[in-house]
């Protein structure tokens, strides 16, 4: 599909060449535009993270982010165990210098067209520091991504006023406010906010990040199950809603979770994606795209130079970066 | 409204009386039903709660909290300044022994029912006892409300497995579960399992809680945005509306987020109920309705035996006569 679309990529793909050739062949992926690297260690779906990183030095899932830290590819994409790509990630890619604690980027569709929101469950606790991080590194994909220079940031709170929230939050405002136009920043948001695409970039911790987004998933689960359960209980509803089948199918398509897949892991130093383990050709095929643009325009270095720009984070130096 | 189905229900109505008479009678309140305790004194919208509770002891407000301190009234209904009903009731009512920080609970639609979730917004940030007693006093709440013996009680968290989350989650959900077959623990639910129904009671530090609460009405608007905006553009969808429509307004009724109106304060020595600030008439009878309940079944008393039963706190203290 993404093949298909750009022929200057090439895939290396890290598994079992007796899967990967018959699957290949299936999708139409012609043989000068991959190659197999062969293995049949695998890192399973309940492995733990720790476990992982010590005794999968043979996975396809360890190469594979090997081969973006030696340089031979430009960024992997997985759908394996997110704790344990995350684990290894961080292993082989390393932190940013700069970068205190890596996080979970994702797209969201709203109301104004996609947003980007982080962290979604990397940190389940943040200091201001890591909530300045994200916002900047938040700002850089989100211009990479959707190529607008300057987008909006939101910091997620539980109240729109200085005084509300979190010790933290309220912190890193302060922060984001002196870094004056250099960021796009429009304060606190709240949960409403995200869906209704208030800001293009939305920052929060891991864990109310994750509870947000998991939340969004249940809503819309709620109402499209309570929509059809309606439908079905009514001849006359069922009629109606079949002659608005064109026009629902198109808000599906827009709607389509699947286009928005892809968890972007951020900070570190190289790019790594998460795909969702039940993805299919179509939503596998968007996480690899976000990929592609994420390496075509160079995200880590442009998340270097901001982190510099911004906060006076010395280039080359990381030791001394940690403590800027 | 309530007045009409309850005749056993009288009103003690605080505010401006050249303003209530008018609304009374504009409403069919009769005149042998309610009492008028004439204030001119005003807690406005946007006044800070530490000034509202300095210098608002002659608004309508503190005068209708007193009420329930000193027995004349079961409960209390505004639709006034959160911040401020919120620490004027804690000051008045005292919190009961055996709690530690008070909560906003809250009932929200789900694919299974009315469910409950606690805390919506009073503590940004929560200790693993605050998460217990909230999970003690939703349990009642919900038994309360719904006339259900053994609702089940779940623990906002981003993951399923024991590991996941924050320290105090873990800690918490290790009391709840040592309370055995007491308390009808399910352990960690997820954002998507509000709205799935998947716990009658769903517990959460009031920073998640809010962030959920606001993310479900945001999401909520979007997709019926969306969906508005899709079917005004097709003929053929907007006839298919047209004929959905009976159906689509049942839903819209069970939907209806006024049905689940007030924001009840849990953890006092009385009962104070928070209705939403643009309330309707039917919207705020919900809320004068869920505080009749919460009276009448006797909800503080209930929450003080439940700590007791559960958690040896000693069940009567002299301090605590203001309990309904």
């Amino acid at each position: 599909m993404v093949a298909a679309k750009d022929p200057s990529v090439f895939f290396l793909i890290f598994g079992d060449e007796n899967q990967v050739f018959p699957l290949a062949q299936e999708f139409g992926l012609k043989q000068d535009r991959f190659k197999v690297h062969h293995t049949t260690q695998v890192v399973k779906g309940d492995d733990k993270p720790s476990a992982a990183v010590r005794s999968g030095r043979e996975s396809s899932m360890w190469k594979a982010i090997m081969s973006v830290r030696n340089g031979y590819s430009k960024a992997v994409v997985s759908a394996g165990n997110t704790g344990a790509l995350m684990a290894m990630s961080k292993i082989c890619l390393g932190t940013l210098s700069g970068i205190d604690r890596p996080a979970i980027a994702g797209i969201l569709p709203s109301l104004t067209g996609p947003i980007v929101a982080l962290d979604l469950g990397a940190n389940a606790e943040c200091n201001s520091q890591n909530l300045v991080e994200f916002a900047v590194m938040g700002h850089v994909l989100y211009h990479v991504l959707f190529d607008e220079a300057s987008p909006s940031v939101g910091l997620l709170n539980i109240g729109s006023e200085e005084t509300k929230g979190r010790e933290e939050i309220r912190e890193a405002s302060a922060v984001l406010k002196s870094f004056d136009a250099k960021i796009n920043f429009k304060g606190f948001v709240e949960g409403n906010d995200i869906c209704l695409g208030t800001a293009r970039v939305i920052v929060t911790d891991g864990f109310s990040g994750n509870v947000a987004l998991k939340t969004i998933e249940g809503t819309a689960k709620f109402i499209t199950s309570s929509l059809k359960n309606t439908v079905s209980d009514s001849l006359m509803a069922k009629i109606g809603f079949l002659l608005a089948s064109g026009a629902l199918k198109k808000l599906k398509k827009k709607m389509d979770p699947r286009t928005y897949n892809g968890a972007m892991f951020l900070g570190l130093n190289g790019i790594s994606v998460k795909s969702h383990g039940g993805a299919d050709a179509y939503s596998f095929a968007c996480a690899v795209e976000a990929a592609i643009r994420m390496a075509r325009n160079e995200l880590c270095s442009k998340i270097k130079a901001e982190l510099g720009r911004l906060m006076d984070v010395p280039p080359v130096l990381p030791e001394e970066a940690a403590d800027a």
